[in-house]
């Protein structure tokens, strides 16, 4: 497999072409974002954690049957991929209450949920992306109903397969935002990443944040908790 | 009928009890408030049309078989109505992109939806009245899944009655806002107003707003607009 030219640079990751149509390069940055943006920072080691976490669990949902975008792990900071095209929609559930959540509803930071709730918000960094309900996305073509039934099933098989990971390791899954996408045969696929980045983990025992949050609240080394993320998953800790 | 005492005011009405447990007294006030009361105004005249109107549009919608509150006007700003229990969502039914639509969305003002949206808020000035999916109301118990689907169709219902009316005197119903409530029956009512405090109506022609906007946008006279609306609608002018 040949890394082409550059197709697309986002906030974390770089995407190549290969010499496969269907098959593109995926390379992990060290950048940190959050806030759409506003608080930025270039972190050493981020894009190394995130590739191995993610690369991590995308193979365990694939031995739990559930397929994604991954192809294989083939670097510290590189994928390979399925090519598909991007739902514009960010899909995000949760188990507990935190971040947008409790501000939105005023409930507080912690509270277990009665059921999983997924929600959908368009990804626009110019709108903020803002929640959008099945009515939004309909009218903005972004997926017809019978796809917005079939990212929340999805969405909710990942979040029981991910909740018992990481339960059995000890970390509570509060919330993670999923992205989809549209493989050649027209197929719903995972896709994107799922990392400390793009999920909330706390420590079961301690409630201590092992993921993004650290960045984004500034509450110490967001590399020592992907660390410990990625330790627990199995992976090769840095040394 | 006796008028008893206060028993609620809010920012458009005061709510008194009566002899009968099951009727309330309302009394519209002149108040104008906007962006969740950080615009305010007292304007002379706004009560007796808001209460005007919504008189004649609950009667009218009463004859086509959709059921209110509304019992009967008392005077040139009071009316007897139903005693129930406000389920704490405003029911926003939009046909035309406007306000907080096109900044989520992106889309134009202006713009004609494909089919009408039904949208929740939450009905909390301290959170600012946040947009909630089904989930959110589940999880805070506002409604259950039945009675969302009543919500929402009792709302297309009101949509399909008031476009019609509003389109045979030359206007475009844009947008509104309902509330329900439950009566002591543990049936879901129609309740709260419908006026140019709750509807964005644009003159067909011309685009003129004749609603609210008037004032949330500083565009000239709010009782020139809302006298436009009553007199279309066949009530009495002011004179």
């Amino acid at each position: 497999m040949e890394k082409g030219q550059l197709l697309y640079e986002g906030k974390a990751k770089r995407i190549y072409a290969t010499n496969d149509d269907s098959i593109v390069w995926v390379e992990y940055k060290d950048s940190a974002t959050a806030f759409n943006g506003e608080k930025k920072a270039e972190i050493t080691g981020k894009g190394r954690l995130n590739n191995e976490i993610t690369s991590l669990l995308f193979s365990k949902l694939n031995e739990l049957g559930i397929s994604s975008h991954f192809i294989k792990k083939l670097s510290n900071t590189e994928q390979l991929i399925k090519r598909v095209q991007i739902i514009p929609l960010e899909t995000v559930v949760r188990n507990v209450v935190a971040g947008s959540l409790s501000k939105r509803t005023g409930l507080p930071e912690g509270k277990e949920l009665s059921q999983p709730i997924v929600e959908f918000y368009f990804k626009n960094d110019a709108l903020g992306d803002p929640l959008f309900t099945e009515d939004h996305i309909l009218e903005l073509n972004l997926a017809t109903k019978e796809q917005i039934i079939t990212l929340k099933h999805k969405a909710l098989q990942v979040n029981e397969a991910l909740t018992e990971l990481f339960n059995e390791l000890g970390i509570l899954l509060v919330d993670f935002k999923l992205e989809f996408g549209i493989d050649g045969d027209g197929q719903i696929l995972l896709a994107d990443e799922i990392s400390p980045d793009t999920c909330r983990l706390w420590d079961a025992q301690t409630n201590e944040k092992l993921d993004k949050d650290v960045f984004r609240r500034s509450l110490g080394s967001l590399t020592d908790a992907y660390e410990k993320i990625l330790a627990k998953l199995g992976g090769a800790a840095h040394v």
